[in-house]
C-alpha cells in the first residue's frame, strides 16, 4: 500500500486526529529538511502521534500496511538517519513532550521522547541537580533522538554517552507493541540488555517513547582554562596529570589546532584572540565539582604551573568571570560555523585508542595534502574521548564545488587511515545513510551479519527506517 | 553424539591436548561443584582450552557434533548458571588469564577472561591505577565470569556494574566464529552495541575470552564511617546529603539492618561492637578521592554533624586507621559467613527504586513474618544502588531442613512484592538455572519474547548453556 492511499490515510487520522496528519507541501517541508542541506525528504505523509499508544497505533498500522516508518526527532541528525524516502512515512515525535516524572532522591528523569535536550537541563537545574548532556544542536534537538543515535557531546569524559545516563526505556516495537522498560534501576541482571539493543539503532530496531534518564549533583563550581600546547603527545600527558590532579573532576577537555582557533577569532562575531601568538594547538580544559569545600581553580594553577615546567604548555588563560568563560566555550563551539567563510569542508567525526591520535593526525594531514595540496584540516574535538572532528577546509582561493566532489575520495583515506588504528568512522554522529556504505566497506563481515541477525530478529519485515544503519 | 563418543574426545584432545580433556571424576569434581551446595554437575567431560583460538575451536566441534557448551569461569556464580547436566562438556576459562596490554595514558586493562579479578586489581594498583570492581569472591572469580554475570559488588554507586567498566570484548560465537570488539574506544557509534549482548548473558549469547576494561585515577584517600540510623527513609536522605556534600565521591553506601549487624559481630572472628547500643539499621560509608589537596575527613564530619542535628544519625564510628576501617567493612562483608551459625537462610538478590525501599521492607517483613512466624529478616546490602540482600534466617531454634523446604514459596511472596514495586528478582546475581522459572513467571511476555528472539538469532541451535536465564 502506499501512504496516499485513501483508506490508510484515514486510519492515521482515525488514530491521532486529522490535525496530526500532515499532507500539503508546506506542512510538511520542516520534516523533510535536513541539517546540512545534503539531503532533501520525500515522504508525502508525516504523522505526528500525542502519546505512546498512539505511536504503537500508527507503527501498527503501517507495519499491516507494509509501508515503513521514518521516526524523527528534532531532525538535528547529522547523517541522515531522518530523511525519509518516497513511499514512507515520517512519523515526528514533538508531541511526546512531556515530563513524567523527576526523582531528586533517586537522581532520575522519565521524560517523553519529544523532550527538546535543553528543557530537560532546565527541568533538572529547576531540582537542583545536573542532566549532564550537552551538545550545540540542545535546543531544538529532542532525548529520544539523542538515545536513538547515543549523542555524546561535550561532557562525555566525566558523564558518559547517551546510552551511559539512561536507566530505562519505553520503545514501540516493529509491530506495535509497546515495550514497558522504565523501571530505571541501577542493578537489574534479569536476562538480556534489552535497552541497549534500542540505544544507538537510529530508530532500526524500535521507537523510543520516552527514557529514565540519570541526573547528578549539580557543580557548584568550575574552573576553565584555555592552554597553547606544542602538540597531541603533550595535550595527552596533560589529560592524564588533569585526571589525577583534579580527583577525576575533569568535565571536559576539548582540543582545537591552530587553524581551527584562527578561525574562530577571525569570523565568530565579537570574537578576540584568547592567547598572545598562534600555537599549533590549544586545549579547553574545564574541572567541575559539586564538592562546596574544595575549590577548583588552585588545583588548575597547580597543574598548569605543573604543565609549565615541563614543557607541556606554552602559554595560557584562566578565566577570570563566567563571561570569560563563555568566551572560550564560544571559541570552541563556534568553530563549525567559523568554517563555512572559509568555503567548502568535508568533515568526519571519527575516534582512536587515545595513544594513537598523535600520529593519526600526522598521517591523515600528510595523506589528505598528498590528495589536495594546500588542503586546510579544521582538527578540534574532544580530546578526553579520543573523538576528534577531522574536519578539511578547501585550499584558500580553491572551487568549493569541484573540492566537495571529492568527499567520497578523501574521506575514504581519512577512514582508512582510522580503521587501521583501530578506530571507529563515527565516533558519535552515528551511520544514518551518510555512512551506510562505508560501513559496509570497512566493518568486518562478522560485525554487520550479527547486525543484520538483530534486525531480522526484531524487525523482520523491515518497517523501521529502512536503509539506514544496515540495508 | 555424547561427549564420551571416542572420535569427538579425540578431536578436542586434538585441539587443546590431551593434558586439558578431563573425564576422570577426580578431574571432573571442581568443575562440578557448586558454591552453594544446591547443584551438582553432571558433566563428563571438562575442556581446558588455552587460547581464544582453542576455545573457538572447541565451540565449533561441540556446535558440529551437537553437545551443549557450558562456560566456567571461576565458579562462584550464585546461581547455577556455570552448573552443567550429563551430556554437556564445561568449557573452563582459567588457562586464558593473560593481560595482554595495560595502557596508563588510556586508562585501560585488556585482559582475558580467565584473569582472577584480584589479579587484575593488583595490575591496575601496580600502574598507580584503580580497578573498581570489587566483591566477596574476587580472590577466584574470573573476569569472563564476572562479565557474563553484570557483577556488580562494593563500588557500583561510584564506578558502575561490570557493564559499566567494559570498553570491549571478545568473544566466540555460538558456531566458533570469534567476534573482535575490543577496540576500547569511548565512543564508536557505528552500529548496533554488539557487546551489551553479551554482558549479563551468562554464556548464552556466546563466550567472552577477553576485555578492555576501564581503569581509574587510584583514590588517594578515603573516609570511612559505620552510623546507626533510626530508618531506611532516614539513610536514603543521608545517601543524597552525601553525594552532594562530597562532589559525589561516594564510593560506598551500604546498609545492614540489627539483627545482620547483630550476628556478624557474634560470629565473625575478632568482631567486636562498632556501637555502643543495638540499632535498628546501620550504613557503612565510605567516601574516596585521588585528590590530593582535599581531604575527605572534614566532609564527612561536617556531613555527620549536619545529620546528627537532623535526626538522622544517633551514634557512628569514624574510622581512625586502616585498621579499623578494615574492621568495619569485615562486619558488612562477613554478614553471609556469620548467617550460617544461626541456621537455613533463604535468600533474596532484589533491587527496587529507592523511594520504594523503605516501604517494601515493611511489607516484606510482615508477609514472610505472617508465613513463618518467627522468621528473622537479616537485610543488608547496597542501598546506594538499591540493592537489598533480603535473606531471612530461620526462627531460632527452628528446624532448618523444614523451613529451607519453603524456600519456593516464600521467595515467590517476597518477589511478588519487590515487581509489584517495579523492582527486579534479581539485581546482581543474575538468573542462571535457580531464577528460571521466576523469571518466566514474573517477566512480562513481551521481554521473554524478545529474549527469545535474540537468542534464536544467535543461537539457533542452542548449543551455549542451554537452560540458563532462557529455556
Amino acid at each position: 500500500m502506499t501512504p496516499q492511499d485513501p483508506a490508510f490515510l484515514e486510519r492515521l487520522k482515525g488514530i491521532v486526529g486529522p490535525a496530526h496528519v500532515l499532507t500539503e507541501p508546506a506542512d510538511l517541508a520542516p520534516f523533510l529538511a535536513e541539517e546540512r542541506g545534503r539531503y532533501q525528504g520525500a515522504a508525502t505523509v508525516a504523522v505526528r502521534p500525542g502519546s505512546t499508544e498512539e505511536v504503537a497505533a500508527v507503527v501498527a498500522a503501517c507495519a499491516e500496511a507494509q509501508v515503513p516508518v521514518v521516526p524523527q526527532g528534532g531532525n538535528t541528525g547529522l547523517v541522515g538517519g531522518a530523511v525519509s524516502e518516497a513511499g514512507e512515512v515520517v512519523l515526528a515525535l514533538g508531541r511526546l513532550n512531556r515530563i513524567r516524572a523527576l526523582d531528586p532522591a533517586a537522581h532520575t528523569l522519565t521524560a517523553e521522547a519529544g523532550c527538546i535536550l535543553a528543557d530537560l537541563q532546565g527541568a533538572a537545574e529547576d531540582a537542583g541537580l545536573l542532566f549532564p548532556l550537552s551538545l550545540g544542536a540542545e535546543g531544538s534537538c529532542q532525548i529520544g533522538g539523542n538515545l536513538a543515535s547515543n549523542a555524546g557531546g561535550l561532557n562525555v569524559l566525566r558523564y558518559g554517552t547517551a546510552r551511559d545516563l539512561c536507566l530505562g526505556l519505553e520503545v514501540v516495537l516493529a509491530d506495535g507493541r509497546i515495550w514497558h522498560g522504565l523501571s530505571g534501576l541501577t542493578k537489574d541482571n534479569t536476562g538480556y540488555a534489552l535497552k541497549h539493543l534500542f540505544i544507538g539503532a537510529e530508530g532500526t530496531l524500535g521507537i523510543i517513547t520516552a527514557a529514565v534518564l540519570k541526573l547528578f549533583p549539580r557543580p557548584t563550581e568550575s574552573a576553565t582554562a584555555l592552554l597553547a600546547v606544542p602538540d597531541l603527545t603533550a595535550a595527552l600527558d596533560l589529560l592524564g596529570r588533569a585526571r589525577a590532579r583534579s580527583g577525576d573532576s575533569v568535565s571536559a577537555f576539548e582540543v582545537m589546532n591552530g587553524f581551527s582557533l584562527e578561525v574562530a577569532v577571525r569570523h565568530l562575531p565579537g570574537a578576540r584572540a584568547p592567547l598572545e601568538e598562534p600555537t599549533p594547538w590549544a586545549v579547553l580544559v574545564e574541572l567541575a565539582t559539586s564538592r562546596p569545600d574544595a575549590p577548583l581553580r588552585p588545583v588548575l594553577e597547580t597543574l598548569l604551573e605543573e604543565a609549565f615546567e615541563a614543557g607541556l604548555v606554552s602559554d595560557g588563560v584562566i578565566a577570570e568571570s563566567l563571561d570569560q568563560r563563555a568566551a572560550l566555550w564560544n571559541l570552541r563551539e563556534g568553530i563549525p560555523e567559523a568554517q563555512k567563510p572559509e568555503g567548502g569542508s568535508i568533515k568526519h567525526d571519527v575516534s582512536l585508542p587515545l595513544a594513537a591520535i598523535p600520529e593519526f593526525v600526522a598521517a591523515a594531514d600528510a595523506a589528505v595534502d598528498a590528495l589536495v595540496p594546500g588542503i586546510r584540516p579544521c582538527t578540534f574535538g574532544h580530546l578526553g574521548d579520543g573523538n576528534l572532528h577531522y574536519n578539511l577546509s578547501q585550499p584558500a582561493g580553491a572551487d568549493k564545488d569541484a573540492f566537495l566532489a571529492r568527499w567520497e575520495e578523501i574521506s575514504a583515506r581519512v577512514h582508512d587511515l582510522v580503521v587501521e588504528r583501530g578506530g571507529s568512522i563515527s565516533a558519535e554522529h552515528g551511520i544514518g545513510q551518510l555512512k551506510v556504505a562505508e560501513l559496509e566497506r570497512l566493518k568486518p563481515a562478522l560485525d554487520m551479519d550479527l547486525m543484520h541477525r538483530l534486525k531480522k530478529a526484531l524487525d523482520p519485515d523491515r518497517v523501521l527506517n529502512p536503509g539506514k544503519v544496515v540495508r
